[in-house]
């Protein structure tokens, strides 16, 4: 028997070296998190086709992995067949959708605000390339039931925290407001029915420019007025916030003067009116970290109040960040990044001859004296079975027979 | 609009408070497993659907959630649709067989043996139960490259280990071996085709009793006098081992011998032969351990020699364990458990006239020394807010405006 031994096309096998990555990532994102009194909590990576296609995912819908129905449900033999006769569910795109469900689902067990964490696989099947998997962890914080602008603060609080706990520093926080980009594209002439369309060509600037930008507005058919009422307003003083007195303004100015002075001189936070973000359910602050120093993203967020709202039949303000972890992760394996280890790490070396229970006794002696305890059983080559473990990272190890404490060299 | 907020059928949402106790478990058991020197890896949760299909799952692969193919490749208008030709994959219903394909696509990057961790969800479309869920996670470690005796005593002393640490005693590590059970079940005079058929009986002397077993066996159509033989030998001495000097016999003693020794007063090891356990693919030593005090398996595993050789060509041996991890969680959370507390707990407490920023600084402060910080904006019931802080933990409040640390006491 022949079968290909591949993951699924787009996914992929974590060896152990990126699993201590992994992990250290991780714990380090839910410890902040925690210690920042978010809670964490989990929804299952399924959800109804139902939910799924009636969420504001814009073109991850298109991207959605569906399940087959299971037994008598489904039926192959019916005249114009469809997807939608097929399925009763798929994998979730992203933990926002599921959050909200769970919200409303779990509403009177939950404190107000919610604030919460949720670590876990999304799946997307995009056209697979470096970098981005079909089947990816995401870590978000959110917080529900909080419209004040605490909760933007907070969030960008401790996501730089998490950042600068895992090493990161000198990025920056980007900041906007939907309603702001929203205002001004109106204001430039264009229909409010547009907005949409002017921003997924103004968020091109960076690959296409400014003049490209003009090109594809007026190849889009609006008016060269607008075009330019356009590029004399909004696609000018991308960093400079106006000056108006009025509340979207004067919110966007508080939360990036606090998040400024908390910042210090380890990174930088600041407006940017060419923030757009793509998902649909945004409302107002939205937020990017971007590093210069390895040209990413390493996350990003915004204020989505309408989305709960949907689930639970009364408006719910939310506002929430998903950090980067798959990017980091390679970020940090691609420098050659090891976690701090806080382990001793032994080989018990051991022979055909030794008597397996004491070898065994001998391993969890150690073991409670706080070392991390790999047992070998002794072969012809024990100088590259040794050479192994060094290379996993075991500093020493120990030959049963006579229980001293050796030096493991590293020989590679 | 109205949509269920239900999650899909056969899952779960859980709760913060569950989530407290299902960390503080996961950790446990990926420490232990990591202090005995297994090593963590991580597969994705979709396989093909051939190789799954081809797998050797037994009834679960009549349990599988198949995925449907997406874009051109599926084809809705042939005819004599099956299932085959809508789908390209579908999610594990366990971990060791993506264990099996990922160590045949790793092999050159992994040492000899490879004693390894996985953690993650499986799924199974069971009829949804009590305490048996569609979505469950499950936490393996498994030796694989080695035939030795060593590696089931390994597993037995690196999963005892993990129980204790997580506050379990007094469970009893059952022991058998499959080929010693059917040599019994060919020697009563059944042919070798019908072991199958007869284990599946035996397996169900729990429930139906030795009156149950023969009725069955004698029903299935076997001959009144080789299922006499089999109630006078198999059906007896259950906990006896066989005096017999071959190799399977003294492999069980040897395990169950050492076992026994490193287990001390803290739990049992035991030759059983009724344990059959269900998974085709274990071709020696099985084994299952069980509380008496819960009145259920906490985990169980066995040697499974000829499962990888069909993924990497030639003959790997291997034997794994699998943890009850959704039913250790439920036990524990069902008795009340709550973790032990590292961090200190506390809020802060802040009024609308306070500089944001200096309580964003004190919070980071108080985080410094080790507390788990909570940012409580004060409302004019701030003895209900402190209140729910209070149930989920939290131990003192610090109010912003004067400093000072005061103890929150339980109110419920």
């Amino acid at each position: 028997m022949s079968v290909s031994v591949l993951p699924v096309r787009g996914t992929k096998d974590f060896l152990p070296q990126e699993m201590i990555v992994r992990d250290y990532v991780q714990n380090v994102i839910l410890q902040t998190y925690q210690a920042h009194g978010f809670k964490h909590i989990q929804t299952p990576i399924m959800e109804s086709i139902e939910r799924l296609s009636k969420s504001e995912g814009g073109e991850n819908l298109s991207l959605i992995f569906k399940i087959l129905k299971r037994g008598e449900k489904l039926q192959l033999n019916q005249p114009n067949l469809t997807e939608n006769d097929l399925v009763d569910s798929g994998l979730r795109y992203d933990l926002t959708m599921p959050l909200s469900r769970f919200f409303a689902n779990n509403r009177m067990a939950l404190p107000t605000p919610f604030k919460c964490i949720q670590i876990g696989q999304s799946f997307r099947a995009e056209r697979p390339q470096k970098g981005r998997l079909r089947e990816f962890y995401q870590c978000d914080v959110d917080i529900l039931g909080d419209s004040s602008v605490a909760s933007e603060i907070e969030l960008i609080d401790t996501v730089t925290h998490t950042l600068l706990n895992l090493g990161f520093s000198g990025f920056t926080v980007r900041v906007n407001d939907r309603r702001l980009l929203t205002r001004q594209i109106e204001q430039a002439g264009f229909a409010s029915a547009d907005v949409p369309s002017v921003c997924m060509t103004f968020d091109k600037q960076d690959k296409i420019g400014a003049e490209g930008v003009r090109a594809e507005l007026l190849e889009k058919g609006f008016k060269p007025d607008v075009v330019e009422a356009f590029m004399g307003s909004v696609m000018k003083d991308m960093s400079v916030l106006p000056n108006a007195d009025d509340e979207v303004v004067q919110r966007l100015k508080q939360v990036i003067d606090v998040a400024q002075r908390l910042a210090g001189d380890k990174f930088q936070v600041v407006f940017d009116k060419s923030l757009v973000r793509g998902m649909g359910y945004y409302t107002g602050i939205v937020f990017e970290i971007h590093s210069a120093q390895y040209a990413t993203a390493l996350g990003g967020g915004g204020r989505y109040d309408n989305m709960i709202g949907q689930y639970c039949g009364e408006q719910v303000p939310a506002v929430g960040f998903s950090i980067g972890f798959e990017r980091i992760c390679d970020l940090l394996l691609e420098k050659g990044f090891t976690p701090p280890k806080v382990q001793k790490y032994t080989v018990l070396v051991y022979a055909p001859e030794d008597n397996l229970t004491d070898v065994f006794v001998k391993a969890a002696e150690l073991r409670k004296q706080g070392y991390t305890v790999a047992l070998c059983a002794k072969s012809k080559k024990l100088g590259k079975q040794l050479d192994v473990y060094a290379q996993e990272g075991y500093t020493s190890f120990i030959s049963f027979a006579d229980g001293t404490e050796k030096p493991l060299g590293k020989r590679d």
